[in-house]
């Protein structure tokens, strides 16, 4: 989606310097590489059939994940964060330089907001960079705001205040349009802290009026995806709060309409992979905010902390694909905040994350998995999915990001290209308290 | 629903044992009402007003809650528990003419099933009793079963056992209708244990086409409730996993297929009555098990461990019948698991628990509350449901039941009456170990 | 604690404002005393006994909590915020004044710094209030500040940064001790966002011997609090996660250092009455942070989700202080985050939970409470909790906000006064984006 | 603990099947540990270091896991069940022979009561194990048991309840003494279902004078585990809640009284290797009872839903056995449910599950670990527990089990040895419904 084959002309990080890391590192690969292709091909399966599989996926990054996160209670920005889009863009195409993994960049507005729009375009085109969906925000005040989102945006109980937020929008479509993005992502932080201060069907409907509006709007070959979150802003009860309200909607807008799944928006204990699952039987798994949490909406590296639910979640991906026969498409994007990492190199940790959870579920074996399942041989099902879980599929992963002209080890290399100590020479720095983060 | 007016020649109190103890208590309670009556009026309450709607209010009660619960550890019963479906009845009729509330039994099969289902029809009739919905068993193997639930019923892999599980709902469907029954409760235990145990789409597919065919043998002023459960005794996924899984069932099955809500079934910290809104505005709220939880599903007595939660249910209830015009009748049910209570003494707590919590929302200052809604007055609005909430209403339930006949304290006057020690010189008494408990 | 009987002499509010709006409620508020009056004489409790207990209740009120919060998403300021200490404690003052309950302010350093402590003190003092506990802060950078704690404070791997922490506390110890206060609260941030980050055991010796040192130069007459919590800002390990290393903590520390418990920093569906008792039962519970939640750390108004909740804290507190026989004094402060609500009226709002909670506690039949106890009659013992709670306490509360020179009704006579206007005509206003809440 | 070397007469299942199923994978096992040896070794590890450490680790198994078990709402027992303790010796005895890992068995009394405890004892020397800690079971009636443990056990308001049950812990002390095991693990099912039924801090009083007695009553080399659990069958309180609850009343007994961590025994999204890191530094870490849980005290196989989080506890006791420096001993159980499984097969699932996180473990470069954790190089401390955590030691745990005469592939080998079916004609066939399942 969004991406536009152009001529790359800029390179965020000089390629010598990743073909120099490669180098260094190509003999051990090739014989981790060539050892993990006898093990698959012991039980029936062709390593090179799984990489060029691997070559395909796509998954976005964002542009707000690019600088220090923090929560309320503080931030700690680290030096060479980038300070405007254009900067933003550059770090984005470090990471797909490395991992191979990661071409479209989703912007956010007005966070992302530039004069020249098709200077924007330009500079990420020319990095090899394409946009992702670009998302809204009513969640905050802007300087200079007419009408304050503190009691809500798309649903607030005035109209005028309703109209501001769906004009942000179409703005956002528009903007969007011009760099060629294919989606508008909409999470809107209306909701409540105390029992009675809304109607909750009130405020759907007023939802669901604003949403027809902005899905009026759409370009003929784009999607909006309605993004559900259980609580945060709002402590006491959100108007998205689930995948039932989410899909809900989504029916009413209309085939456009499709739901988002943030990994880390659900209540505690829910099982996600089956979400995923119900939300591609009924045609509407739009995509994923891809990241970790233990807590809340902890908004940590992608598979650090439950990476088997990540491999479950690509594995529902797999099989839903093979079911939709073609008609499957979900929208794939990282969603982070890096408070004590790099975002750069946390954005290439969980790319490598993401990549080891489809490439272990493309090797599930899905004709003995289905007759185990038949058959009620529990354990050996379960068996099936733990085998090609416990595969090391690092060389994989190498082999798909080195035949893309990406680093075997892309930790390392970034860290040997010295990118962003060269980058906090010779960019501003940026405040330590404060937010606008995601 | 389900309810047959009848002259009633039974009684399981007898009725002079209930006027003495009311006697006792009569002028202090009148002197509360008063006080009632009196503040109410102030802020422009008709007491007498609310009385009248309290009075309408009918909540059915589980025959297999007349026994004692227990937990996969163990089972504690007391003497004089029932020991079948008649005795059943009995301490049903007891709950009912103390508390005036629960007009309703709620069958299990085939835990209720009796030769004679016309004597256990003319037995509750004589005791001024109907029947609610009826329940399914698909979640246990019976003595003598063809076919094991062991990895499913409607939902199972192989077609017989399928069958088997619709064909025992049909049966359901039959004995109901002789009881004059309206409606059926489908719950089911499907799942699995094991990531990969199941595909997740299969098993919904086959509980779809199952559903259908006990949804196509509903008599036509009959309801089918679908009952949604997070976990247990499924440990990794179940089939109807929440309130997502069962509307979007529910639509595809038709109109007369609706969701039931068990407070008790939801993932930690889920907003429930935002939920209950919104199967409400999506047409879809077909009722409630009501109980209370801490943990899990600990089914304990409703009311008595979030008494708030309660009353903001019974809120949006009030609320939905205000904006639904006529088109709302949720069936409300308590279900729940006495372990270490008596179940008649449980059951009246709940009732009262319940009565309180509809009482405080009919007080709701309405209007004033939109208001405060509208104008984004948010301490306020809140300040609106907790004046109600914080109303000691105790004095207008216990007139409502003694306009129905039943007790002032209720607790007192059941203990007064004697009734436990009385069936424990007369009944036989069950075992220690065991369950069929929900 | 840390209270100076001074000589009033400013008002936040003018008296007569006050005085007005009681007088026009002045009637019915004494007919509903009066009949609440015969209501507990039946039960054999009196009333005035009850009012007299209540007017000794003293909650403090947190200095920070007087400006709008927000989240990591954004901040909403309301007009009339207060934007320096003095402002803050006009506020308080305001708060005390009609609800009668909250006599001392919590100050949290270097956020209410001032040039001239001796001022700060004064002007409270005028105002007729004192200073509980005080507050340090490591969880963020400071402008200027030598050593970040980005990755840690007291426990930090770098000894100058722990020192530099340290060095923080000891200067919070010496400004409370010019303010009279006679504790020192010490939450910190510390922990960790990834497996791996830190040794768990490590980061706690090193916290046991910053700690150590804190407490070595405490005034004979202060406490220390450790306040643990189990998440945010650290989202993989806090380093006191939760009250097991807090009391752990606490005895390794000595008898000046106890544990304070804030009702949002546990795990979901956690027993937090059980804790408390817990707490008390060791000799160690030092103090509360009062809010509610629903979520995770929401930080809303206390009682506003679950009074229920509440009332069981207080009723452990009131069980607690017949146990401990004079050795039990926990410190009471309110810690909210008024994200949508004007922060007084807010703190009004939990003030009158907080009483009504207490006032509860207070009426439970404790003598029939132990003999239901003693002999497992679980619902008698139940109901007797059950009788309190739902006891409309509310002419009590006025009763005793009354004799202290509060208002009656506090939320209207703050309305009434127009106090928050006259404060948005005189006081500079505060930017949106941002912000330092707890 | 407890094992005592013996001459092995008895075989499980016969050798030569073992031999034969090995034989048939040895080639491709050999090239796999070769290559896994050469990936090590590139990183400074001797695989042959590896696994000589595995060959140490030794995990105890219970006896109610050998069979079905269930849930309150049903159990589906399979055919070939042991039905007394001779034939779960034996079972358990299969599982070692196989696995290699679980030479003891953990007896739960009175369910493995036996008349001749010389017998029991023998027949399980001569089949190659020992015995594990004993555990009483005092949260269930008996038949003919004299007082009911209906309001609790240790706890019991009634002290002549409380002397009956730390006699039968005495019993199983004794019994535990006859088998030569050295622990006893105490769980009891103590607590409350509703608020007001018990005072917390007087049941805790009674909790540890019983427990005293029970502890006097210990050999000098026994330990006593103090099991806590957050809930069920207790639903609103229990007794020993969570660590710290256990730690401090582990401190009051003393030194042989230890905690012991079940990993579903939580509240939802605890940092459970935080606890075992907490535990082990205080000294009181006595041992576990794995299992792996998603929503409640779930009991699935361990490692089969998160095993990441299974391989960072094992990374907390490597790191605590290196700080405790030989003081560090705790005990290793499996403690699961198999509902839907054969017991044996999920045994041997989780023993490889468990000897993965600890051979991953193992593997992790804790030199560099701890330079990054030093220098607060977040992201490369946390790639150092993902590298190892990555590794496919599958290899590994095969030569260990190998080396002691198990099964390379212990799943197929089991099934080709058709144990379970040539069970299924010999024993006897057990009641589907019914309990007694931890």
């Amino acid at each position: 989606m969004g991406y536009v084959a152009v001529k790359k002309t800029m390179s965020a990080i000089p390629q010598d310097i990743i073909d120099q890391e490669n180098a260094k590192l190509m003999a051990a690969h090739q014989a981790d590489y060539d050892a993990l292709g006898v093990r698959l091909a012991r039980v029936g399966i062709d390593i090179e059939h799984i990489v060029d599989r691997l070559m395909t996926l796509e998954v976005g990054i964002p542009s707000w994940g690019m600088v220090s996160g923090g929560t309320r209670f503080a931030r700690f920005p680290m030096p060479g964060e980038p300070t405007h889009i254009l900067e933003k863009i550059e770090d984005c195409a470090a990471v797909h330089q490395v991992s191979g993994l990661t071409p479209r960049i989703s912007l956010h507005f007005p966070w992302d907001k530039a004069n020249d729009i098709d200077e924007v375009r330009d500079y990420a085109h020319a990095h090899g960079m394409g946009f992702d969906a670009v998302n809204s925000n009513t969640f905050q005040d802007q300087p200079g705001q007419r009408l304050s989102y503190k009691y809500g945006s798309l649903t607030h109980s005035d109209p005028a205040t309703r109209a501001q937020a769906i004009e942000h929008n179409l703005e956002c479509i528009e903007i969007g349009d011009r760099l060629c993005a294919k989606g508008l992502t909409v999470w809107i932080g209306d909701g409540s802290n105390f029992a009675g201060q809304n109607e909750f069907a009130d405020t759907l409907d007023r939802y669901l009026e604003s949403m027809k509006a902005i899905y009026a709007a759409l370009p003929h070959d784009w999607r909006l995806f309605i993004e559900h979150k259980l609580y945060e802003p709002a402590f006491y009860a959100t108007v998205i709060q689930d995948w039932g309200t989410s899909i809900l909607c989504a029916q009413q807008l209309g085939p456009k309409a499709q739901c988002l799944v943030d990994l880390g928006h659900h209540a505690p204990s829910v099982n996600i992979e089956l979400i995923v699952a119900r939300l591609a039987q009924f045609g509407k798994l739009g995509g994923f905010h891809f990241n970790d949490s233990k807590y809340g909406d902890d908004d940590l590296d992608a598979g650090s902390l439950n990476p088997f639910q990540l491999f479950l979640i690509f594995n529902e991906l797999v099989y839903a694909e093979t079911r939709a026969r073609g008609q499957f498409n979900p929208a794939y994007m990282m969603d982070q905040s890096h408070n004590v990492t790099d975002p750069i190199e946390s954005l290439l940790n969980s790319a490598r994350a993401i990549a080891g959870a489809y490439v272990k579920a493309l090797i599930v074996d899905r004709k003995a998995l289905r007759e185990y399942q038949s058959s009620n041989d529990v354990m050996m099902a379960h068996h099936c999915l733990r085998m090609a879980y416990e595969t090391d599929v690092r060389p994989a992963l190498a082999m798909a990001r080195l035949r893309k002209g990406g680093a075997i080890d892309p930790m390392m290399t970034f860290r040997a290209s010295g990118y962003r100590a060269q980058k906090a020479r010779v960019r501003k720095s940026r405040p330590a308290i404060g937010g606008g983060i995601i």
